[in-house]
């Protein structure tokens, strides 16, 4: 008899459940959601769907509930699919429990807030163990929980093993792209969230679509070359990760982000206030600070940074970005 | 008395007005829109505005007219702001009156139908003495003309031409890259519409942001291939011209491009049919011949243009795409 693999995914939110479901639906795998909450496991266990976080679709027959740590021990890979700022005590929760060197797939947006350190960073530092990838892309969970076509970047340490992971977890609607560049794919969906304030701001105020098209496109070059300075890749922040989350982000009125910036655009006076809750204005900080330890032009970052600080009002800022000198592309 | 730069746009529709208006509003140049159309050039000359093109929008006061081809005599630099296909003949009326050497702007998307060569390969073989410059990019004629923040490339064989020609024509709102890669510049204005059709599709068929987003992101991988096997650059593709107006394409309505995609994902029965009438159409077929010869792999562009030819219907191309072999990104 062939082992059939096993898969845990640990986080019954909006994208933990997504996930399970569509790894489920493949067939290839048996799939264990974990999660905290022992009545809401036990709900969806029954009722087949989670109407708070998916209303409406139903989870498929095949997948498996656990609200106890120790299930995650027969896992072969494990998925940590909640917030960034849980991934920490997560790993202490059930570490301890792991099959030994199971790889792990952190299914979260990239920077630690309290260190500013990457995920993958913080995780390994835990679990030394265990190869610690990275999942990120352009993927809203009910796209990928009602089997719509999605594309999304797997990156581990091992290429080998992000090319494991990939084919493990990649089905028909679900595809992933198997990638070593971790500091890429981290970074480049960290700082998309700053591009989406960006876009925000200039849909806020009114400035038209070109000018949110050209804003992506020298924004696109600006996070590059910060990703490069940190050691990772160009081509990665113009892959998946980062351009395909970056439009995903910018165009679409489901993201925080953009709305946060929407908010600034129009004028609104409580908005800064709301920038703590938004992951892209903490990006903004960590990135103007790293911009300029490195020596680097990130001016679109650098502008969104003084704006949620109040130190440059929109207005301002935008003359700024307009009257720099002419340059080459 | 220091020589004022002079600068004549060719062409009288929204596009050629939008740029003249521009120009003329930085102070820089005296500036002359030129159209064939004797009496829509006495109207805009008097009405100063161009209703049907740009409707509500007052042009400069500075702004000159003319309907005769030989003023554009004494021009230093001129835009030909008339459509792709028009290009030849406005080279063989316009260019027996060009001053000497004056660097010609070509504002129109990149290839020549009859011949399927680029145009400014078409110009240079008709205008061997001049420098021909390639402006392209993500700007709608009513956002140029409005005032809003645009910003698009400017590409010309020798970077100093083409260097001039930005410092020249940007202005506060309107600005312009540089670039010596021709052929980038103008492949990937191209090659975008291919993938607008694409996007349309995908709009059209209800397949989610998600999949949109990971289709520009596989797809800017594609045009980056492409054009560097014809001998462009894939930085210039993540530029302005490929990736800005690209984005700008896939996510507005105003695209005829996308309006077509939507039509052929929504299975209307007559939209192969307008195929014809499509940029993208057309530069699908031609870049999937490309791709064949120089044996590159744009699955979504080949995909596009055998929908559009009728060999394949849209969920075969849909399954066979989800179907690739996984790989790394």
């Amino acid at each position: 008899m062939t082992h059939v693999l096993r898969i845990a995914v640990i986080g019954s939110g909006a994208f933990g459940t997504a996930l399970s479901a569509v790894i489920a639906q493949t067939g290839k795998a048996h799939v264990l959601l974990v999660g905290r909450d022992q009545a809401l496991i036990e709900d969806l266990a029954r009722q087949r769907v989670h109407e708070a976080a998916l209303p409406g679709i139903t989870l498929p027959e095949s997948l498996a509930f656990s609200a106890r740590p120790d299930a995650v021990a027969d896992a072969d890979i494990v998925l940590f699919a909640m917030p960034s700022q849980a991934q920490l005590s997560a790993a202490e929760v059930y570490g301890p429990h792991l099959k030994p060197a199971a790889p792990i797939v952190i299914c979260a947006k990239g920077i630690e807030k309290q260190t500013s350190r990457l995920l993958t960073d913080v995780l390994e530092s835990v679990l030394p163990n265990h190869p610690i990838a990275m999942l990120s892309g352009p993927g809203f969970a009910a796209d990928i929980a009602k089997g719509l076509p999605t594309a999304m970047a797997i990156a581990a340490a091992d290429l080998a093993i992000a090319d494991y992971l990939a084919r493990s977890i990649s089905g028909q609607t679900f595809r992933l792209y198997a990638s070593d560049d971790r500091v890429g794919v981290q970074l480049g969906g960290a700082l998309k969230n700053v591009l989406a304030i960006a876009c925000g701001i200039v849909e806020g105020m009114g400035l038209g679509d070109s000018a949110r098209a050209a804003l992506i496109a020298r924004g696109l070059a600006e996070m590059s070359r910060l990703v490069e300075a940190t050691g990772g890749r160009a081509d990665t922040v113009r892959g998946l990760s980062g351009l395909g989350d970056l439009v995903l982000t910018a165009t679409s009125h489901q993201s925080r982000n953009l709305r946060f910036g929407i908010a600034l655009g129009r004028g609104s006076a409580l908005s800064t206030q709301h920038g703590g809750l938004v992951e892209g204005a903490f990006a903004a900080a960590v990135a103007a600070r790293l911009a300029e330890g490195y020596k680097i032009e990130m001016p679109i970052t650098q502008a969104v940074a003084a704006i949620i600080d109040g130190r440059l009002d929109i207005p301002t800022a935008i003359a700024q970005l307009m009257s720099r000198p002419i340059t080459t592309e």
